[in-house]
């Protein structure tokens, strides 16, 4: 069975996901210790949630870059523009 | 001259994001006017930086998806993905 | 007629507020300028979209700390803390 | 030893907030599952990406919520405003 119409994200940037993503994983993981104590703080709790945010983001970016990469800019060639910058706008579009 | 690499806004958003922004410019002399009040409420003022924010951010979206389906689907058959690419993630990364 | 409870923006950061908005709208009357132009770069007007954003997003900050350190560290004297926090999450909860 | 000058996030709130967060590394653990496999579509990712960052950002409201409630509308009461206005502004200010 052929996925996503054919295009599928690039190997090594899939690795590189993967590995940013086993370390938000980490992180959360982190945060739910944090928790398991009697006496944390909200604004430590609010801080480590932030940066988690971020590295989420940073993944984010990665993929994204990735997308655009290889296959949104050939988007026109293959004739699914209309799919592609539907769906594309549903994730970036403000809020 | 050509500008913008021969990529320009296409028309017809053109006058939608003017026309927009006309009504975000109308938004920002209420909230001045707002401040020339001596008693006005801190979170009134900044219900209506939000609200101009998300006007703002509605007008980016008109922007972005014009781009995309103008010039970014097209990238590769023109050969300027890289720079395409790149100037896209600088602004849509996250912070 | 007393305004928001009694509870007003603080004059001095008002003056800094208006004057950091009137520059927003200086820079939202550029952009209406560039659009003008008949060959505008879509990416040209992301950015300064952006940095429209931005500016607004401090001036929000600017109203924010104010209202944090003149109104809401005092809400529990005041007895009105159910309405300061539940305003405020309004302003502030995550989309 | 007394942590965080006293202030500690509400029990009912952490419990809360803990069954929230396994919730989200349950989420994380189900993106990576996705990225084991050979042929995953770069848009399911993002959706998945942003779909996370949502369920952090209610988290984070969550504990906001309860350390406006609890410790910031009494800090003109306790004498420590100025660091409980400084330490909140650094998480929420604009990027």
């Amino acid at each position: 069975m052929i996925c996503c119409h054919g295009l599928k994200l690039d190997e090594e940037v899939q690795e590189d996901v993967r590995r940013r993503l086993l370390s938000v994983k980490g992180h959360v993981e982190g945060v739910l210790r944090m928790l398991e104590n009697d006496h944390v703080y909200c604004v430590d709790v609010l801080k480590q949630l932030k940066a988690v945010g971020g590295a989420l983001g940073k993944v984010g970016d990665q993929v994204l870059q990735s997308h655009l990469r290889n296959h949104v800019v050939t988007a026109h060639e293959r004739g699914d523009e209309e799919r592609i910058v539907g769906e594309l706008m549903e994730i970036l579009k403000y809020r």
